[in-house]
């Protein structure tokens, strides 16, 4: 998956009915009370209202009337939350609630007479659509940076405020720049002023459970053993951690609070001594969770981070902060009260990315499972499609039916693209009502989608074609097949990095002048976020070496315009692999996680070199041989078809 | 060519010869008395008394005493010049000077009582051979950086002295925070005390010639305009050039001071109305040069840059300069004069890296002398070899010979690298009369060389078996030419970075477990340096897009240490290719410049495919018809048979 869509399936609609799904299999006595007191509490939805309307307007002077009382002439108001996350909890989408807008990414500056809505390429047509723009002016995210505009606009003397829980200290630096060019101020606000005109915010309750030692597959003492001696090594104190993916592989925890990802929202404090201060809101805590997290675990609730920093500060501790991805709030607190901050990467990410042994055995399982699920809605889309009555929507919900089906199935990863037709070339496509497209013969359908399962998060994207593709349509295939498998089969020594390998994905494509614009790979977490660093397989410098364990998605595309998308997409693992005689350094390749059948009527056989020939049959053996005991007879005759060898 | 050696072959020991070479064929009425007025001033040779002896424990004592006398706890030498280049003049050997060691990069600290050199890897040997070990404690550059050594040597309340003018800020950075930590303080002189007890420094003097537009293929005065316009759409008042490369591009002039590259040593600052002022001692300015530099060029003796930076202060002018090469007194004494700095790129790096049409027909001419030589000299290795008598330093000889014989040769572009069987695999290898391999049958011979023609600058390494190869040494050969193919055949979008293309020229090696530790390409300059940016081919990310006229390498290797070494090089220039039909991006590709047999007798046919065979043989099919008509007979015949087909 390149980047969030949201699919108008049926996804819960408040968080309580995902914690429902989330903690039904693991019940204990307490728990129903527990969540009924939660859920009351929560039982508000926030996003009555969206679109266009009479409702901005209110909200807008309601907004302003508070920026006066604060002494402000404008705010800057950022898509995000306190942890620079991709998925934000509904308290967290203030951008939505005040401007209408709720694509995942764009900001707002909000002056006394004007405003204005920035927002990149994907969403351009989004915002015109949901804002009303007598009240935000759209411009483009890209072409006319925020800060140039607030340099532009604002007056001498004016002060702009901003929430320092929502910017990192390297986005705020141009803001602040842009404010001084003009001779205004940029100010901090103490509280964010959405926060006190919008009343019904619901607050972030989702549960907090135990991840098994046999789905994390590593103790979380272990962990934090292992980290804190790190720490220690590197003459740091402690280390604040703000992503809270991290703490929840860091503690073996999981919950409920932003869409699609399980992750418990809340900040740690790790200290070289191996001890933890986890601060969250108590009342998420299951039963059972203190005794899990252990002596080592001090929990304490979120107003009391700001106390754990100055006294961090008073102790001229030196402190590791990843500044690229913590609000600046935390760094400044830090810095005010003494700490030394040292800027480097998150202790947990390098060792979150590289998967165990336990880890990657469940995430197999996870695998099959899901290419069960896909595999019989693909031959169930073979079977229907050609009646000419499907609607990308319908295909979107029977997919997510076929997976829900099947065991420790949790929640979609993200909300799935459908796309048939020219649908299929909007990249960052998002099905609604409104855009919803028949799937018709001599159409491309593409459809990119994965699942949180308790043992593993997938994400895959197949092409089909419907009815007989175009002589154009299997060139663009092939191309893209043979970068996928280029990159699938591709051979390296350790210390290579994703983006020395991209562009074994594009070099097809490229020798016929063909491109697409977005990554090859991104990590991929275990039961936690699809997107996830520090590695990544792009054009975009990235120096981290891939390392045995690290899963990341191999999915070049193609895309025309108007037409039809291609793309194909597996997960991967990186793996060390058997030294060949004389080789003089350690070598990596890749292990094929996802197993769902590839459509051969789209590939034109003149194009495959004979060794993609092979790997294409022998994937397509190894589908059909694993997939076939887990499907019905009806889907298993059908996989026998599609995977039958295209060699001689 | 990677890195610098240094040939103990004859070349020109003093600057005063190199220039003779320089400006012969352009006599002047009044050349003949200046010049001999410049031989005499730096007849002094600098280089007397290099090794380890009695004399670097003297000038240790003088230069401590110098310490003493500045109220100085310990100095910070580092090798290299005020323009950061990587030739320097005679007089900034300061380094070699002081401790004996002449490689090209390191770093001396000296204290009162103990003194540290720190060299990288190519160096640890030499740096053994040259320096005496109860003066200089040797240490590893990278493994043990002289911040980390300062911060745990230096004692609270020292004062460490630095020069100015031989640090960036951003490698002071470091050396100031050691420093803090030990509570001392990093102090600013001067002057270099190593100049106020080095009686004998020669002052760099070589002749400054106009470059004339037959060869540089446009006006300096067009290229003035152009980037000050840029500089007046960017907002700067001006930009500070410290890079003598970039000056010698911007005002077409050529010079000597230093080996291999024919810049002037120089500063320049360019204004954004177009006009330049030129730091540069007049004395080296040939009779018609002011002229040639025209109005908008105001000469000024170095000693003058500080009083034009205080200026632009005084201004508060908006300066550009390029602090990743941009000695840090510049940049300090523009700060602490008012002046606002902006950080970015040497404006005349990209467009001196693209070269224009005029220039690539010069190089290409170039190129064809230089194969014509390398050719001969390859014809002369094949009929010798055999006997049994040669060694690295005849070969070296022979090659500079044929090199010189031909028409508008001025210089070597570098140290001749010439290495046979176990030297090869030494990848800095320098070749002295005490290293000096004979060339025997059974081996491989590699040399890597180049020519400074008037019209161009050359760089190519050929890889030859002396006898009957092992079935090892023609895999790995054949496996370092499929990556040469790869990289020279690639075909990529407008956009591309170097960084992305380098895995092709690996994958081959990858494949067995097997690659080289240095880059694949680096820019080459048109009648300058050797290496220049701001792109390159490396697996270190560089995110400058490749444009039409950049010059770049093609040199992927492997060495097998203690028994051979593989290089392949060409000269490769990016060009537009005619796009396919189909095509939506505009496609990039190369040309290859240089013309040179590569030794067939290495190559093991069954590894290569169809593609690889049919651009090999019609390589050499180009390089026989360019070169036949340009070499003797014999040469010829021998070229007919090293070049005839491989494929069917």
């Amino acid at each position: 998956m390149l980047v969030a869509g949201i699919l108008a399936a049926p996804t819960p609609k408040t968080n309580a009915d995902a914690w429902m799904a989330l903690v039904a299999p693991m019940p204990s006595p307490a728990l129903g009370a527990q969540l009924a007191a939660l859920k009351a509490e929560t039982a508000q939805t926030w996003d009555a209202g969206l679109g266009p309307g009479d409702w901005t307007a209110s909200r807008l002077d309601a907004f302003r009337a508070e920026l006066v009382r604060s002494g402000l002439s404008g705010f800057v108001l950022p898509r995000g939350d306190e942890h620079q996350g991709e998925y934000v909890a509904p308290r967290s989408e203030r951008l939505a609630w005040l401007t209408g807008f709720n694509g995942s990414a764009g900001l707002a500056i909000i002056l006394k007479d004007r405003a204005a809505i920035f927002v990149d390429g994907r969403y351009t047509l989004q915002v015109r659509n949901q804002t009303d723009q007598t009240l935000f002016e759209p411009r483009h995210l890209v072409d006319e940076p925020p800060a140039d505009w607030l340099a532009k606009t604002v007056r001498r003397g004016d002060r702009i405020g901003y929430d320092p829980w929502l910017h990192t200290a390297d986005a705020l630096h141009r803001l602040r720049e842009a404010c001084a060019q003009a001779e205004a101020e940029l100010v901090a606000v103490q509280r964010n002023p959405v926060d006190a005109v919008w009343s019904n915010q619901p607050p972030p309750l989702a549960p907090v459970i135990a991840y098994g030692i046999e789905f994390a597959g590593r103790d979380s003492a272990a962990k934090r053993t292992e980290l804190a001696a790190r720490l220690m090594a590197d003459g740091y104190a402690a280390a604040v951690i703000a992503a809270p993916d991290a703490i929840a592989w860091l503690l073996n925890i999981r919950g409920g609070d932003v869409p699609h990802t399980p992750l418990p929202l809340s900040f740690a404090v790790l200290r070289a001594d191996g001890q933890v201060d986890l601060f969250i809101d108590p009342r998420k805590l299951m039963p059972g969770l203190n005794s899990h997290l252990g002596n080592a675990v001090r929990v304490a609730p979120p107003a009391e981070l700001g106390a754990a920093l100055d006294a961090l500060g008073r102790a001229k501790a030196r402190v590791l902060v990843d500044t690229t991805s913590t609000a600046c709030w935390i760094s400044e607190r830090l810095e005010r009260a003494g700490a030394r901050i040292g800027r480097g990467q998150d202790p947990c990410a390098l060792p979150k990315a590289c998967k165990n042994a336990v880890e990657l055995d469940n995430i197999r399982a996870a695998h099959r499972r899901d290419g069960a699920a896909l595999t019989r809605f693909l031959a169930w889309l073979a079977a229907e499609a050609p009646k000419g009555r499907l609607t990308e929507l319908d295909a979107a919900r029977r997919l997510l039916e076929f997976r829900r089906s099947g065991e420790r199935f949790r929640d979609l990863s993200f909300s799935t693209i459908s796309g048939a037709g020219a649908n299929g070339a909007i990249v960052h496509y998002r099905v609604t009502a409104e855009t919803s497209r028949p799937i018709e013969s001599g159409t491309l359908y593409l459809v990119d989608s994965g699942a949180q399962y308790l043992d593993g998060t997938t994400d895959v994207t197949r092409t089909v074609a419907i009815g007989a593709p175009t002589a154009e349509q299997r060139d663009r295939f092939t191309r893209v097949l043979k970068g996928h498998i280029a990159l699938a089969t591709a051979r390296f020594p350790k210390g290579t990095s994703g983006s020395q390998l991209d562009a074994l994905a594009r070099r097809a494509l490229w020798e016929v002048g063909l491109d697409f614009d977005h990554g090859t790979g991104h990590g991929v977490g275990s039961y936690l976020s699809v997107h996830e660093g520090p590695h990544r397989i792009s054009k975009a410098p990235n120096t981290v070496a891939l390392q045995p364990g690290m899963i990341v998605s191999d999915e070049p595309g193609y895309y025309k315009t108007g037409a039809y998308g291609i793309r194909i997409e597996n997960l991967i693992a990186v793996r060390e692999l058997e030294a060949p005689a004389g080789a003089e350094r350690p070598l990596l390749g890749f292990e094929v996680l996802t197993l769902a059948p590839i459509d051969r009527a789209l590939v034109e056989p003149a194009l495959m070199t004979a060794p993609e020939t092979a790997w294409f049959d022998a994937y397509h053996a190894r589908v059909r041989e694993t997939l076939t005991p887990l499907v019905d007879e009806a889907t298993a005759a059908w996989l026998a078809a599609a995977t039958r060898p295209m060699g001689g």
